[in-house]
């Protein structure tokens, strides 16, 4: 399942925080900035204050807009005319469909025949065409390049992208800019694009704060890539977080080992707990593969894995959660009657 | 099911706006100023400009801690003292539970036994003791009495009271407070405490407002009432909408009379569907009873079914909703694998 690859180079530039501040005002006038909600009943549990970065509720129902329309836009005229190409386990492909639309150019998205059916319909509503393939991301990888042959369409990769990772970096830009004063944020990790722009925006605005990736258990790449020093990948994982399912690049990767104070692994059973909990106190559906970043607060004991410095003004920490995103299958619920 | 009682008197007295202003300022302190959220996708599909006050995300999940917290925190010392107990399908039963806590005293709650968990949880969860009685609104009644007459509580009636009136239309004044230039308002109709409140303020704020009740046709006594001029009332009912099983008191039938537009019927199937396009798109949990103000515009010529004037600027109409709640049991929901 998992194979030593290239090691990264943690010297490797990542996107400069004026490359961050150019995506931002790039896509600001199509995106929308999300609320920051928080919840009496989860400060309690969790014996913190949390903040909610709601992207969940952003256009296409994640975070992945802010990447894809980053890169998309960003384009020059003659390459947008040559249509795009992207392969995602969901999100990204629904976020390129709908740049793309925006920038009024075509979209092919390949995406897993597994895919859950509510995020083929995002896709193909905003003009997206799909392209199947098995679950592997050696699979996908193989379409892409097959549709691209055929199309010449250029490639817009979910995470492996400056573009893209500076777009995704907007997300804690805005959390950070209007609640300064955190002492940590947490993101759900799978390629990393999320977790290393938000590493870059985090730590520009607050150099001391903590940053956490978490992870499913049964996905656990990252967590040995960091632990290693060396890439690791996994090729398939049955988890339910499905956003989750792929790897760090080396991109990603150089990133991570600079800024990441750690990963934190996250069974199944606490993924769907963690969802359950957010859907019946928060009233906001998040996906599995957002309510992971929520799961380590809510053990006994969570907060303290945390290792976060006293506050100076001696309150509960302040801990930013960014929910990825909220597209769920809602007829295949993972909620018994337990 | 059905049967005449007193009819109402039109010209009865009530809550002025002076009462509902008041109510705002006394819970202002201790409830949230729920969001305003809107959808592209939904603006497009119901041809109108489509503007939800999300009391889903208020406290204790639902809009009734308004008229709960401005009857409770409106008894005198002596009174508060003795407690409080009420009779209601859930959300009420959650708002008097919490409102009491508020007010440092205790609270029975009477309730169906066929109430969803996460109700009673939610009512034991604010220190709230819950009184079980069978799912008829006699039942209820004669366990509330029973309680009374036990206890010596007050009781707080989930509608048929001038102070809780006044307080669920606090909701519809922020609404129109932050769009005052709505065409129509939409609500859920069960015993008419946040309709007519709605009534009262949208009617004050924007006197030409056309306001409408949206009613299971599986629990139609609002719109037989308001058809016969006689209040009609039904003892039970099985529509999905748990929360809309009750029937008019004279207090709201007569508010109704004066300043209600009219009332739409609306079936299980609809308000399904709505609430599964609400989770979907807008990635909000909102409960039957609430999904049910949005099914009239997801038909095809539901706007039309409004009779709205054209506006002066040309612009489709602008409608607000209220979604009155969000307190959803997850282990028993309405989707199918379709």
């Amino acid at each position: 399942m998992s194979s030593p690859q290239t090691g990264p180079n943690p010297q490797r530039a990542a996107p400069s925080w004026q490359a961050i501040a150019e995506a931002h005002a790039r896509i600001d006038p199509h995106i929308h900035r999300t609320p920051v909600l928080t919840s009496r009943t989860l400060d309690r549990i969790s014996g913190a204050q949390l903040f909610f970065k709601c992207e969940n509720l952003q256009k296409t129902g994640s975070f992945k807009i802010r990447g894809a329309a980053n890169a998309i836009l960003s384009l020059s005229e003659e390459d947008a005319r040559r249509g795009i190409v992207t392969q995602s386990s969901g999100n990204h492909g629904a976020a390129v469909a709908c740049a793309a639309a925006w920038r009024g150019t075509r979209a092919w998205i390949v995406m897993p025949k597994t895919a859950p059916r509510v995020k083929c319909e995002a896709v193909e509503g905003y003009g997206g065409k799909i392209a199947f393939c098995e679950q592997t991301v050696t699979a996908r990888k193989e379409m892409a390049a097959k549709v691209q042959a055929e199309t010449g369409a250029v490639l817009i990769h979910p995470y492996d992208d400056d573009l893209v990772i500076a777009g995704a970096a907007t997300a804690a830009k805005e959390l950070l800019e209007e609640m300064p004063d955190l002492d940590a944020v947490l993101t759900p990790v799978s390629g990393g694009g999320l977790l290393s722009g938000t590493c870059l925006s985090a730590r520009h605005l607050k150099p001391a704060i903590r940053l956490f990736g978490c992870e499913p258990a049964k996905a656990d790449d990252a967590y040995r890539s960091l632990q290693t020093g060396t890439l690791q990948s996994i090729d398939s994982s049955d988890t339910i977080a499905d956003g989750l399912r792929a790897s760090l690049a080396p991109r990603t990767f150089a990133i991570l080992r600079r800024e990441l104070s750690g990963i934190l692994l996250i069974s199944e059973e606490e993924i769907i707990s963690a969802m359950r909990f957010l859907w019946e106190r928060m009233k906001i559906v998040v996906e599995p593969s957002s309510s992971i970043a929520v799961a380590p607060l809510l053990k006994t004991g969570g907060l303290a894995g945390l290792h976060l410095p006293a506050r100076a003004d001696g309150a509960p920490p302040k801990i930013g959660i960014i929910l990825s995103g909220g597209n769920v299958d809602l007829s295949a619920l993972p909620f018994s009657n337990a």
